[in-house]
């Protein structure tokens, strides 16, 4: 095996106890455990380390496209740790956990992440990262702990579930909702044709009008539209219903401006280098949403992801063409200083 | 009664049978009746008539607002027939027809209204006209019967159900097919959360981005974007299930170029002075789409609906902004002419 191939085999999957840790909402969570993987190693000085956050039906694995050797993000230079969010499925999440799940909310996965941090002798984050609902956590981050970490990278993402955003997911909910299998519970036999609806209704959501009117889902390897919302459909009968379900709400109620005065002294309070960085053909999280909260950014700035590819465009491992925009913004954020 | 009065009155439902009818597909409608409601008195010379084709959940009633005393429109001078389609709950469809329904497309309803024309005296209809699938009929009624319109009016609609406007429908047959109670058929126990879910995810397609960030729904009455989204849920609680998915369906297949030799060919045969007005938020009878369609017009426009209401913006009814477009648009389209 060569040097290369080690620094990105698949290292294990570890699980890491928060100790009596208590939702936001100052409801337990029994037996909580958060899962992650961990590319490199921690520098002596425990300040390489990169927070990649899981996004919506994403894992630890998703990340993968967004380093390796001679990468912005390089294992070889960074602890990068790939953490899975309560209610995703993998950390603890209805499927796997016999109680009953209490709703969660962006900080909770954050404020177990800190203290994963902590126990791993982390003095100051490099970089806290993520797609979508992995970068409201990393601005959840920046935000709660704003002196320990240096750069944040919010890709097609943003610090609330905007009002279009709110319209979209109250759809795919009815979807799924729409399925009285839903009612066995997380455990019970799925609904999977519920599962399948939400799938489809997603997939409308998911890219833009130009990706699906001037044939770019070719590119992607569909034939037509139908069968883009074909595949959206079962895709998600691999997931638990009631995981869904839970991040949805968590997605869905998320507002990193409350009870902290409102986005602006919210977002103004970062103090990391921040760079939002929406897709110009996003149909929920929006340009719009992303222009809005950028201006209150001190150390932070936006950056278009132009693509036809809607939300979709930062997700990890899609096209060349969006994964050089991301890897350059990487770049340029991690540029500042050179760790190691 | 005055005599205003007495001409924007609600003249009775009226039905027609027509004659050995078949569909398009060849299978036959038995007992079909296509049914209409009459506003003014057609002329001695039978060219004074206007259609107007009902649009998705819309029936005869819907298009109140686009006429009347000294409008573009008035039953004074203009014998108006507001027509339901096949499939829509009003004329022959699922609902009050106790043997399968067959599928049907755009072209049997349209075909069905020229024997009505026929039947009434009609020589030449003044104006064909409707928003959303509504405006696809008029516009298949322009290419099937060249000789026998003059002008034609498109509002939100297309010649053909472009990839977008696929997807969002396959979304919305998603929803409603989640609940199994669907299978139960047109006469049994209604599948109430389908409907629910369909309405709601249509929600989120029916207004536009602009709509829901701004704050624009508030000026229709509506709270919150939950409160849109849950009274679209709501409203699709009155409709037939199987009326919807027949209507759906013939909105999903619509492709006025097939067996024309493409949209091209279908559009630029059309003699009827022409316009296409697509709203400029609308999110699945798109902008593009529309512009692609007229450029292949000869005798045709399009005139841009200015709009942050999305699909709904040529809605008849909503908002005076959009209302005054479609009047003066109207207006223009009958000013070449005055019959009478």
């Amino acid at each position: 095996m060569s040097l290369d191939q080690a620094s990105t085999a698949l290292p294990a999957l570890e699980s890491f106890q928060p100790g009596d840790f208590r939702l936001v909402s100052g409801r337990p969570l029994p037996g909580a455990q958060l899962s992650y993987r961990r590319y490199g190693q921690l520098n002596p000085a425990g300040d390489n380390c990169v927070v990649l956050f899981s996004y919506y039906t994403g894992t630890d694995r998703s990340y993968a496209p967004w380093f390796g050797p001679g990468q912005a993000l390089d294992p070889s230079r960074h602890c990068i740790l790939a953490v899975n969010h309560f209610g995703g499925g993998v950390s603890s999440s209805p499927s796997n956990t016999a109680a009953e799940f209490p709703p969660v909310q962006i900080a909770d996965t954050v404020r177990a992440v800190r203290q994963l941090l902590e126990h791993l002798g982390v003095q100051r984050l490099r970089l806290a990262a993520g797609w979508s609902l992995g970068g409201m956590q990393s601005l959840e981050f920046a935000i709660r702990y704003p002196r320990e970490v240096e750069a944040v990278f919010a890709c097609c993402s943003a610090a609330r579930c905007a009002e279009t955003n709110q319209v979209f997911l109250d759809g795919l909910a009815a979807a799924l909702h729409a399925d009285p299998r839903f009612a066995n519970g997380p455990h019970g036999e799925p609904p999977e044709v519920g599962l399948d609806a939400f799938g489809r209704v997603y997939a409308g959501w998911a890219y833009s009008e130009e990706f699906y009117a001037t044939g770019i889902y070719r590119e992607l390897g569909y034939r037509d539209p139908a069968e883009v919302v074909a595949s959206w459909g079962r895709d998600h009968l691999e997931h638990n219903a009631h995981d869904l379900m839970t991040s949805l709400r968590m997605w869905r109620t998320a507002d990193l401006g409350a009870q902290r005065g409102g986005l602006r002294p919210a977002l103004s309070s970062i103090t990391a280098r921040t760079v939002l960085m929406p897709s110009t053909t996003d149909t929920y999280f929006t340009l719009r949403e992303s222009r809005a909260e950028a201006r209150y950014l001190v150390a932070g700035e936006l950056r278009e992801l132009r693509s036809p590819l809607g939300h979709v465009a930062g997700r990890p491992g899609i096209r060349p063409q969006e994964q050089s925009q991301v890897e350059s913004c990487l770049q340029s954020l991690l540029a500042t200083t050179n760790p190691t």
